[in-house]
């Protein structure tokens, strides 16, 4: 090996996440033996993406398309607006097909430590969003973490005006979740929020 | 998401050995955040690769350049040759940069079961290196498999006659090892080849 050309896949590679160095020159070896049906598809579907990559005016989602697909999906309910931190949280709410609105990603979250203020997230826009009529319901899907509830908090008060309802997820044990594993702020939230057996 | 084109691109990566659909569509995401500093090098990268793709006519390897960068080194003895299974083990062999010698890649292993005769591996190839003159010393690296020992013992005695000695890898307890952890195979190889302590 150490041919410079095969050094440099590889280490464009190991820097991909999930892939270390040793991941990553058996990710190239196996390209490399399958010049036809693995090298030359990935080009392909890596210029395919790069040629038409954008960021979504309306939402902030990345996509091939602007606006993406999902702000221009018809058969989305525009009444409710799913608000998210990342565009990765976006995917993920996405990926279960259970969330029937739009979305609007802010681009992270508060954080007094890494000096990250209401500017610089993309907050103004969703304001811009919901004061422009039409959503009946803002779900705030923040990450379950001190931040996250730091900037949902925010977002609620903001909001609160708009005449818009605003929820958000529900905390509770995970399915397939064993309770022994959990930690007790789960635990508490789950006892708290209990329901009677349907 | 759900766009055409990221969607093919994800499928396409999580095709690579160790990325599974999950860490694909992280990996996209990576991507697709950073097309300066991560999309467009992977795709230089790929295609560096992909338009200078050759297997070595000499040994086997797959590198940029034929003959490859391992059999044109001035500074490795040509009296050694390294065989083995297959290019992932010269790599392998070759990250250490403990052995000297040059390598010649049999392209697999003799296996019955698979219907893998001598005539499908580069064996041939093999004797008309060793014939030519000028090597010294075969060592035997296969895999410490049924299969690789078969092909070990198989090409063991096709190079009896040659005048060239004919060695194999020491088998014994990995470092790090931790004997609770070994087959009795290992255990039984290790105490068989002990020696006095120095």
């Amino acid at each position: 090996m150490s041919s410079p050309e095969i050094d440099a896949l590889s280490q464009a590679l190991s820097r991909l996440p999930g892939l270390g160095p040793r991941s990553a020159r058996r990710a190239v070896l196996h390209l490399l033996k399958r010049r036809e049906i693995a090298l030359k598809p990935l080009i392909a579907a890596l210029q395919a993406v790069e040629e038409n990559l954008a960021t979504c005016d309306i939402c902030g989602n990345v996509d091939t398309a602007n606006p993406c697909g999902v702000c221009t999906d018809p058969r989305r309910d525009a009444k409710l607006l799913c608000v998210v931190e990342e565009v990765a949280d976006l995917w993920a709410m996405d990926r279960a097909r259970l969330f029937p609105g739009r979305f609007h990603v802010l681009g992270g979250r508060l954080s007094a430590l890494e000096g990250v203020g209401p500017g610089d997230l993309s907050i103004a826009p969703l304001m811009a969003r919901v004061n422009a009529g039409g959503i009946e319901e803002v779900v705030l899907a923040m990450n379950a973490t001190m931040e996250g509830a730091t900037t949902m908090h925010y977002l609620a008060e903001r909001l609160a005006d708009c005449g818009v309802s605003v929820t958000q997820l529900a905390h509770g044990v995970p399915v397939g979740g064993e309770l022994d594993y959990l930690d007790e702020g789960t635990i508490a939230q789950a006892l708290r929020a209990r329901r009677p057996v349907a």
